[in-house]
């Protein structure tokens, strides 16, 4: 059937669903450059203003995900497990969490990407390991998954190419921020991986991309019910990122702090969630007796990353580049940290180097943010509060600009936090 | 003033409002292929969606205005008026206007379109005389302005550009309804063409652009404010467009009711239409005293048509193109007509070939509707209410499945429907 791609942008502009055949025909259309960019961001913008249904979300996912391949994984002789966070400032939970519950016997084809804005890329930060190499072919991909258990490299071209087109349109158009078209570009990538089960770590807070609990639910509910309706066990955490995730914030720094947390040290928070989505993981890939705090303790995740980033080329005893300069901020008066602002600091990294700002630039495996204190620790004036570390110290400036008023200061400490909101399943 | 155009798109997405120096720059950059096709169609579908305030609308025309030249109409020794139709089925009003205008001492500038859909173009219909040409430079249009007071020609392309882009955008991205860029697109041209007064005829009712009297008097209402603040004196007639203007939908049908017209003659909604016009052009031209009537009558405006006719290469005399083929639609039973719907004899029209569905196609110049009854008219059974004309007889069923029920009878006449609904100044 075939449509005319005015007659679909004036159905969903003028408030009206869009039919199935007209969804398969604008995806593939799309994918094929019959509908033109224009007309596709014009469609992105009546999408973002006007909503979809829960059921054209799902055909649009569907009509994504059959616009490439699907990696068939049975070749994998262990239950499979994968994990999406909406992105979030310090957020290298990807890091400890995929070794880990390899170690525990459920596989994880963990397909990543790059930073862009203030969040970091787990390929960006796994690529400050010497000799590490994000990219492997499907057959590389699944075999690293049978003898290791576990992968984190870049997703391949073949996995929902209407995807990878329409999120680079998307980015420069203003309509990244429509729900139906975040759910469906996640969803498709982590369906089409074929992975069997998934866990969604949604953030919420300053830091991350949904501002408001309402909207992060909106999206996990939205996420759950694409996976479930494909046949992917999905459960969805909806997590605090109004702070920081641990202490350290850029790529080198957090492949560190990731690795204290393999040795069975590393900051608490970090731990506790890596630890939460571990379980959630194991549990929807039918292995909740697996123990996983008891494979961080004696060794059993550290030996699984070692493993997996020697798989792909990586040294995981090289020294990993360290900051020509640093420039430390320290408390103005004496009391407790009440907050510790993720937007704030992100964009303070993003100033050091550590991030981009477009796909194509380079990012500093060096630069970044390290934190001295956390929310509810005591300061004295003149302690520390946190580090900036980059090459060039030209960057000092833009980074100071941007994480001024990031750490507040009360006489009382503040109440705690909870870092895991609510579960979705 | 610089922008990130992803900046300028989310601030309207949301509902804000654009500074003139986002206007600007925006406006400016998509004309220099700095803002990309699909960024601005995306920003397109928000302003439709989201709406502009007056004076957002009024730095955007003078931005477009801005993207080009502004002619100089100071040769011509005559105070200058010009018309705008927002478009409507067999409006012809164009071609006996301009030159009766002009034999009141008025010059018009006339810089037209062609037809898209189920309108027609005035230049489509006067390239159905034989040797005529709507091409001139400024040169040649100003020169013809000063000798014959009367042109209609192709607008050339140094006027807003911006809006030349931005309309062919708009056209294939579902975005061509939105009263700011409606109003600002005609606008701008007009405003650059340097006349010093401009009548606007916005059209309501099936056949017209603008459906409801509401949608039409906003329409009118921007515009007025628009010319206005350009210091053209700007006034616009609503009239009715649930009928088409006279008997004759097509182009060489219509040039013929023209010069009917222009001969003292024609149907009496076309001649009444373009005295109100006349007079409304003469008025806001400071000739309140000349009487286009006695022109009319008195054969001024006939001898004004021929000569504006052969400034441009046409032949007043010669015969025009005649279809091959007619086909007749007579009543199924007696009474009066009670209505003939624009839209449906304009798409029937379309049919026969009259229009074209993409701006490259061609136009058969002999095609069209001929009407033999208007509203208010008795007829009988077997008597005739409208013929069709096309060279190719195969498009006589789309445009008969097109007309069918356009003709309703009723037993008895209907209540007159007044032409010109409102005036706003």
């Amino acid at each position: 059937m075939t449509f005319a791609a005015v007659d679909v942008i004036r159905t969903k502009r003028d408030g009206g669903v869009l039919s199935d055949a007209a969804i398969d025909w604008v995806v593939d259309a799309y994918t094929k450059g019959v509908v033109a960019d224009e007309q596709m961001s014009a469609l992105a913008m009546a999408i973002l203003l006007r909503g979809m249904t829960p059921a054209e979300i799902a055909r649009w996912t569907a009509a994504m995900i059959a616009s490439g391949e699907r990696l068939d994984l049975s070749a994998v002789d262990r239950p499979t497990a994968d994990k999406h966070s909406t992105g979030g400032v310090g957020d290298k939970i990807t890091l400890p969490l995929t070794p880990l519950v390899a170690a525990c016997g459920v596989a994880v084809p963990q397909l990543s990407g790059r930073g862009l804005g203030h969040t970091g890329g787990t390929l960006d930060k796994l690529e400050s390991i010497p000799g590490w190499r994000a990219s492997l072919d499907n057959a590389e991909f699944i075999a690293q998954l049978r003898d290791v258990g576990a992968v984190i490299c870049a997703a391949g071209d073949g996995l929902a190419p209407a995807d990878r087109k329409l999120y680079a349109l998307r980015d420069v158009t203003g309509t990244v921020e429509a729900i139906p078209l975040i759910a469906s570009s996640i969803m498709s990538k982590k369906i089409a991986e074929g992975t069997g089960a998934l866990v969604l770590d949604v953030k919420v807070g300053s830091g991350a991309f949904m501002k408001s609990l309402d909207d992060a639910r909106e999206l996990a509910r939205t996420m759950v019910d694409l996976g479930t309706a494909h046949g992917v066990r999905t459960v969805a955490l909806l997590t605090d990122m109004s702070t920081p995730l641990g202490l350290a914030v850029g790529n080198a720094v957090e492949v560190t702090e990731s690795v204290e947390v393999l040795a069975g040290g590393g900051p608490s928070d970090v731990v506790e969630l890596t630890l939460a989505l571990a379980r959630e993981m194991l549990d929807a890939a039918g292995r909740p007796d697996a123990d996983p705090a008891a494979a961080l303790a004696d060794g059993r995740a550290m030996d699984a990353w070692r493993s997996m980033i020697r798989a792909q080329g990586g040294d995981p005893d090289a020294a990993l580049p360290t900051a020509r300069e640093t420039h430390t901020v320290t408390a103005e008066s004496d009391g407790f940290v009440s907050s510790v602002d993720a937007y704030a600091i992100g964009i303070a990294a993003w100033r050091l180097g550590a991030g981009r700002a477009r796909k194509e630039d380079p990012v500093s495996a060096a630069a970044g943010v390290l934190l001295h204190r956390r929310p509810g620790d005591p300061v004295r004036a003149g302690e520390p509060l946190y580090e900036l570390r980059a090459d060039d110290p030209s960057r000092f400036e833009a980074a100071l600009s941007a994480a001024a008023g990031a750490v507040s200061i009360s006489a009382e400490a503040p109440a705690p936090v909870p870092l895991v909101i609510d579960r979705l399943a």
